[in-house]
């Protein structure tokens, strides 16, 4: 693990991390099969109250690694990725609560992924990796923080997939989490939404050097990941935001190669420069076999899954909701969030819904701070 | 020419089609250069009259070809792209109008593109083919028409770069055409819209297969190609379409690999196996080089280039000019078609503007035959 994490830190320049693990022997896998071992890398910030009640769980989305907040730079929005939003006084108090980020199940930031020994043969697992689900990353989590002491949660949050281990948490172990915050996440991914992340993982594998998933350290399928990751970054905006930032604005620096080194047919777009540097860092930081693994949980995730309807399923939860969602958001659309609240309030369920006013499509709740920090007040 | 029809020819199983060809010695570009010597593709049908006024041009989209209109199967809808609303009584009648259409510069049915020879190297040009734009593919338009005795066009109609072609015509050549129909397509391509067709490019040119170019006929980049068609599959419709035709259902059948031949992981959902086959039959039908030339033009088109303002170029407009918006559209989203309609009628043009109320997406100007035969009446 130790070399994975020189290659793949996940960390922005200066940010200051005490990244630790924890190992258990096995997990059986909702599609089959079972992993073992399997190590968990997590950060927490603050203190464990004596009844073990007080801890929050933060779930992060297919990219992101356990350094949701860094104490030692709180205002710096950009070295911990839900930075703004944790910290004394803010939504998720660390002078009131024991908060927890752990790297999902599948990722390449410490724990067991595609990236990691398999045991059984002394290499990395690649393709051989068994399928994983956002349930089995719940499974893992709760492993985690039983460890650490944790009776029950008093909150589990996220987005993107993140938001989806929420709601997962919430019917899974209805009994061990006291309030959830979904947001822009639903009950499942669209045909759309999977299309898009079909042809991102086609990329990948397009790629002459991905080898079938085996490919040394470093030496992966950096130019189709990146490729993957400009489409997935547009998927992550919407139209509105890109028109106002980018328009038809030719590029002003042509200092980033596109992932191919095509030279420009017709000149550059700033789009298209923006989109080559969103990917290059993408490559230089993810592992491809990962972003496979994570993403094709993210398609395969039904809420209803194992249960004899969406509405028996949703019957579990014993949580408070609240589902947040995103006015421009066109991967997990809006009106999908609503949908889903609104039919656990019909069941009965203790229910709030908002949403994020913000052309920042998908993205927005990594970048509307404002309205996440009055959103995550309402619960 | 010949041996790349046989590789290419575009047609359907069964249609019946009697292309010719039309050869002029040389074509000077907007972006500079030249081509020398041009060849376009063409077909047509019905008969042109002693004036020479009764001339329509049917201009088409990204991998389409000279066969709008099939008279030996006038009723079978999938023989030739537009075949429903072109015949005898139909909205574009060929029992009184000389209908045109001709394959566009750059493309691999017939006209001049990056697969034919270079007369200077004897090799096919490849990337050496100069970026080419919609106006220079209008204005080899306008080379053969004259060629065919045209004096007037009584109309032009295409949607997509089709429509991008349609408007350019009107203000490229005010004096020769009487109406255009410009189907789904706007003054010039969103940043979003952009962004998409350039991860089109860099899948493609993402495959090993690609050689810069310089693959031999038949052995281009297929995987990258269908990878890239994937995408513009989902861009062709909209997430209302998907939802409706696909949902979450698995694959019926899995008899179509995946373009990069991986296993599925998970299992396989219906849009998946949908959108392999379509990958697939591009990649057996288009050239790659094609793909990304002509796709370039598409974003490189912006009906203002080379005039002070976007209202300079408008006001050249001298053409009954109808707009088609597509509700669901989100490449040429109708609020863009519905803007440039009322910016022109601003300016005093004869203007009319409808929205196809369809789910279909920017497809659906080759679907909603009822509703195109409707709009195409109104001008």
């Amino acid at each position: 693990m130790a070399m994975q994490m020189e290659y793949f830190s996940g960390l922005k320049p200066g940010a200051t991390s005490r990244v630790r693990t924890y190992t258990f022997d096995h997990l059986p896998l909702q599609r089959g099969g079972q992993l073992a071992p399997v190590t968990l890398a997590y950060e927490t910030w603050g203190t464990l109250n004596a009844e073990g009640d007080n801890a929050i769980l933060i779930t992060h989305a297919l990219t992101g690694n356990s350094h949701a907040h860094d104490p030692e730079q709180p205002d710096n929005m950009k070295v911990a990725w839900w930075n703004p939003l944790i910290g004394p006084g803010r939504p998720i108090d660390t002078s009131r609560y024991f908060v927890i980020c752990s790297n999902v199940l599948g990722s390449c930031y410490g724990s067991t992924g595609p990236s990691s020994l398999d045991p059984r043969t002394g290499r990395a697992y690649g393709m051989r990796f068994p399928v994983i689900t956002i349930r089995d990353m719940v499974h893992a989590q709760r492993k985690l923080v039983e460890h650490l002491g944790v009776r029950q949660l008093a909150l589990v949050a996220g987005g993107s997939i993140g938001g989806q281990q929420a709601l997962e948490w919430a019917v899974s172990h209805p009994g061990q989490v006291q309030k959830v915050a979904v947001v822009a996440a639903t009950a499942a991914l669209t045909a759309q939404a999977i299309a898009f992340s079909e042809v991102e993982r086609q990329a990948i594998m397009l790629d002459s050097r991905w080898l079938g998933g085996d490919y040394a350290p470093g030496e992966g399928p950096g130019t189709g990941l990146a490729v993957a990751r400009m489409l997935a970054m547009i998927t992550y905006q919407s139209e509105e935001a890109m028109e106002l930032r980018f328009a038809r604005n030719p590029a002003g620096r042509a200092d980033v190669a596109a992932p191919t080194r095509s030279p420009d047919l017709g000149g550059r777009f700033d789009v298209e420069g923006y989109l080559y540097y969103q990917g290059e860092a993408l490559a230089r930081r993810f592992d491809a076999n990962s972003y496979l693994y994570i993403s094709r949980a993210m398609d395969l995730y039904d809420v209803s899954e194992g249960y004899a309807s969406l509405d028996d399923a949703l019957r579990r939860i014993r949580s408070k909701v609240l589902f947040i969602g995103i006015r421009s958001d066109f991967l997990f659309p809006a009106v999908h969030v609503r949908w889903l609240a609104d039919r656990l309030h019909s069941l009965g369920g203790d229910v709030i819904y908002t949403e994020l006013d913000s052309p920042h499509g998908h993205d927005a709740f990594l970048k509307e701070w404002d309205q996440m920090t009055a959103a995550l007040h309402l619960i």
